[in-house]
């Protein structure tokens, strides 16, 4: 038992640490938003900020039925093809056009809801969506779904920290996320 | 090369395996069940009595319309206003009462699901959260869908280990689990 | 502060790092396929497939109705009861046969959906499903929503990696994996 041997043991030692810091987890919750309910969309920005006021980062991706909820009513683009302008009518232009997933009742249940809502100071999901941009949290926008229902760019809504990207921009974020979360 | 040295790098090695300790997971898994569906809530019970038999900790929280699935239908209380009422009313009033997310049919479905089941020997919802309390699955259920939804901690059934609660305490036992689901 | 009182401290450093590693996730996909629906089918297959290209080991449990999906429309087995045949004939038969979450429309939607992503170059779900069983991605089927729907071993598409087992034996694996879904 000499120094030098001691001093081997503790290269091991730090080699082995290096790696396990390098596979740890980061204090991030990356959610995948598929739904473009009006109830899970919230419940996905109630856990999103919630979770940054927890010191959490948080990164959600939107696709398929997601994705419209993110455009803006106000903004009109041209230059669709005939499918694209089919999508566009038939999809929910932005956050105050979603639907609740249940008790929808012809849009009378969902009125019902946003009006409780209101009565109990729960914020709505245009409310959500500022308070998330105000905090910090970063929105992905699916290509592939822009790409098959004909979105573009320019319709979404302004948000600071809105990116478009692939899936595997996403699942790298995932993949060093402490929470991952289907919505 | 001598012995401080050899101790200095010890000691920072020391410091660092502290640091990942702390930001390890613990073998935990937490869920969000926000459908109230019978199959869905029923795979979240297979999933939590799975994970408790094979030595995971598991803490399930109840939101939006997995809410109304926890209450009791015995139980009757009173002072609510219109509004909660009527969620009382059109919402499942406990595991007995929910239906499945396909094939319902108008109940029929959910019926021969039922049927089905207890001919093949595969537990129903109300075993199945029977089961969860012995094995000590933790149950919050969700104050800001209570709340919007009118309903009062004296309706939900006795389930040694529910608890009322908001997101940041589900958030805060997620953040260490190792798996986490949305259900 | 001796060689031996260092070597003591080098050996408590090693037992603390070989228990963070026993405990650390593997670089690893872990997902429930609940649903059965084309367009969530879909995503669960981008996600699995966009996974292995980033170097992560996939693993898919299909439960539910997502069980029928993975049926071969070729496949025909006899020795069913009443309710396996019932079963059997109501859910889609693999997955050619699966419908849209929204915009179904009577098959009209997803039918256009199809040809949009034909259009677009976005794989088939059937594409997807080859790719994946290229690529390495395991998967189970959950032998008790078999059970229960009827299904037999021999009804499923052939599929290199494909393998019947209870949630135990996914459980085992989402506990160590870095990424878990439910979808």
């Amino acid at each position: 038992m000499d120094m030098q041997n001691i001093q081997n043991q503790l290269d091991e030692v730090k080699t082995q640490l290096e790696a396990l810091k390098k596979g740890a987890s980061e204090n991030k919750v990356a959610m995948v938003v598929f739904s473009g309910e009006m109830d899970k969309v919230l419940a996905s920005f109630v856990i999103a900020t919630g979770s940054v006021a927890m010191g959490m980062d948080v990164v959600m991706f939107f696709t398929f039925w997601g994705t419209p909820v993110l455009r803006d009513k106000n903004k009109k683009v041209g230059g669709k093809d005939m499918m694209g302008k089919m999508f566009g009518a038939m999809l929910p232009k932005g956050p105050g056009a979603v639907k609740s997933s249940k008790m929808n009742m012809g849009g009378m249940g969902t009125a019902m809801m946003k009006s409780v809502m209101k009565q109990k100071n729960i914020a709505s999901l245009e409310e959500m969506i500022a308070l998330a941009e105000e905090l910090g949290v970063r929105i992905y926008v699916c290509e592939m779904s822009m790409d098959m229902m004909g979105f573009k760019r320019e319709e979404f809504i302004d948000y600071k920290g809105l990116d478009f990207a692939g899936v595997a921009t996403f699942l790298a974020e995932a993949q060093n996320s402490k929470v991952q979360l289907f919505i």
